[in-house]
C-alpha cells in the first residue's frame, strides 16, 4: 500500500491572488498528482490615524492580497471612519515592515466612538465587532432619491462582471464586486475570497481615484449573495442600487427598506427579482 | 406610469428558517408581483459564564434562527471556551426576554484569556475580534492520527447533504454543514445564511446530545468553499477530515497541513481534490 503525501503550499504569489499548491485528484481515471491554483486567502490588518495621531489597529480582515490600499480606505469608509461624506484620506500605504499592514492618514481624528470594539473580519464577514445586540445598528441615514435605470441595465450587468472575473476561473473561489454608474459604465471591479472585501475594495478604488475623477457609483454588482452587511456597506458609501446574482437574505430586504436602497436579487439572463425600493427601476 | 411599491416583509417565522416577503419579478414576460421566500438572517448573542458568573455578552453572530442553542455551544466549543475536550456546559437557554440572546452555564469559568476582543460575527464569518495580527494563531495543536475512509464514502456525502438540505431549495441563500463518522453515517445536519454557523450548529448537536450518544464525528461536509475558520473550526472540535463542495482558499490548505486536516475539495460526483494528508483515504 502506497500512502500519499503532499507538501505544504509554497508561498504566495501576491500579484496574482492566487496560490499554487500540489494537489492529488481522485476520479473514475484513479488518482493523478498536479498542481491546482488556490485562492490566496490572507490576514491584512488595517491601522488608522489622525493628524498627530499614532495610527490604532482598527481591523484585521481575511483577504485575499492585491489592492490593499483601496480594502483599507473602502472599509473605513464603510464604517464611517473617513468622516461625513467619506473624504479621501491624507494618505494610504503599506507597512514597510510588513505587508500585510495598511497604514491609513485621515483628514480628522479616528472617531473612536465608530470602532466596534475590536474588530476581526473573516473572509466573508463585514459587520464584526460587536459584543452585544443594542450596538447593532444603521451607521447612516437613507440613501437619497434617484436614479433611474432602465431594466436593460440591470440586465447587462453580470456579463460585465463576468467579463472582468480573472481570478474567479483560475481558483473557483473568488467573490466579486463591481461599481457603475447609472448608464452601466463599469467604474472598479474588484475579487476577494471575502464578498465584503470585494465590495469594500471597489469602493476605495472609487474614493483614491478622487472627487470628479469618475460618476458617482449608482449600482453595486455582487457576484453572490447579498447580505445586511453588504446593504448597510453600499448605503453609507451613498450607493442606491445593489444587485446581486443570487439570493438576498430577510435582514438585507429588512436594511434595503430601511436605508432606502433598491435591493435586486436572482439577476441572471434576462430576468431579476426587485426586493426594495422598485422606484428606481423604470418599469 | 406606474411607480410600483413594496412593502417591508412582514415578522419572520422563526420554525421555518424562513421569512415570506414580496418582490416583483422582471422578465421577458413583463413585471409580476408574487411572494417570494428568504432566508431569514437575525443577530443572535451569546452570553457565557462559570459557576457563581454573571453571563458576560461574548459574541453576536448573524444567523438564521433555529438551533440556536446547538449554536451557542459550538460556537463556544470552537472557541476554545468550553475546557479541554470541550465538556458539554451546565445548561444552555434562550433568554425570556428576547429570542435573540442565549445564555450558556459553563462548568468552569470563563476563560477571558480566550476571548478575542469583543466579537461579532456576520452571516459568512467566523473569526472574528482580533485586532492585531499577533492575535491571530491557531486554537489547538494538530489533530490524532486516523482513521482512514475509503473514497466511496466520500463521494457519496455531497448527495446526503443535499438530501437533507430543505431550505436552500426553498431561499436559494442557504449554507450546510453535516457532520458523519468515518463509515459515512450522518450524526448532524445544519443550515444557515452563514457556513460557520452551519458548523457551529452541527457540533454543537453532537456535543448537546452528549459524550457517548452517538459516533464521534470524524468527517465534516461543506456546501460551498472551504476557508482557513472553518478548518479551524473542525480541528479545535477534534474532526479529523473537512470536505467542501467547492474549492478550499490558501489560508485553508495551510492551516489543514499545520492542524492535521485532511482537506478535501472540489467533492462533486465521482470526483474529488485532496490539499492535506491524503493518508486518511485509502487511495
Amino acid at each position: 500500500m502506497t500512502v500519499l503525501a503532499l507538501a505544504p503550499p509554497p508561498g504566495t504569489d501576491r500579484r496574482s491572488g492566487a496560490t499554487a499548491a500540489p494537489v492529488l485528484t481522485f476520479g473514475s481515471d484513479g488518482v493523478r498528482r498536479r498542481r491546482d491554483r488556490l485562492a490566496t486567502e490572507e490576514p491584512l490588518e488595517i491601522r488608522a490615524g489622525g493628524p498627530g495621531e499614532a495610527p490604532l489597529a482598527v481591523a484585521v480582515t481575511m483577504r485575499t492580497p492585491g489592492h490593499d490600499l483601496e480594502l483599507a480606505v473602502g472599509f473605513l469608509a464603510a464604517e464611517g471612519l473617513l468622516g461625513d461624506g467619506a473624504r479621501p484620506p491624507v494618505a494610504a500605504r503599506a507597512c514597510a515592515q510588513d505587508p500585510n499592514v495598511v497604514l491609513v492618514a485621515l483628514r480628522a481624528p479616528l472617531d473612536r466612538s465608530r470602532l466596534r470594539g475590536r474588530i476581526e473580519v473573516s473572509s466573508s464577514c463585514g459587520v464584526c465587532g460587536h459584543a452585544a445586540l443594542d450596538e447593532l445598528g444603521d451607521r447612516c441615514g437613507p440613501v437619497a432619491d434617484g436614479p433611474r435605470v432602465a431594466p436593460e441595465t440591470l440586465i447587462a450587468l453580470p456579463d460585465r462582471l463576468r467579463d472582468h472575473q480573472r481570478l474567479f476561473e483560475r481558483t473557483g473561489g473568488l467573490h466579486a464586486a463591481a461599481l457603475f454608474d447609472e448608464r452601466g459604465t463599469l467604474l472598479a471591479v474588484r475579487e476577494d475570497v471575502g464578498r465584503h472585501n470585494a465590495l469594500d475594495k471597489a469602493l476605495g478604488a472609487t474614493l483614491l481615484a478622487g472627487p470628479g475623477a469618475a460618476p458617482r457609483p449608482a449600482i453595486a454588482m455582487l457576484s453572490g449573495r447579498a447580505s445586511y452587511e453588504l446593504v448597510q456597506k453600499a448605503a453609507v458609501a451613498g450607493v442606491p442600487i445593489v444587485c446581486a446574482v443570487s439570493a438576498p437574505s430577510s435582514l438585507a430586504v429588512d436594511a434595503a427598506h430601511r436605508l432606502g436602497v433598491t435591493l435586486v436579487g436572482f439577476l441572471r439572463g434576462e430576468r431579476f427579482n426587485v426586493y426594495a425600493r422598485p422606484d428606481r427601476i423604470v418599469l
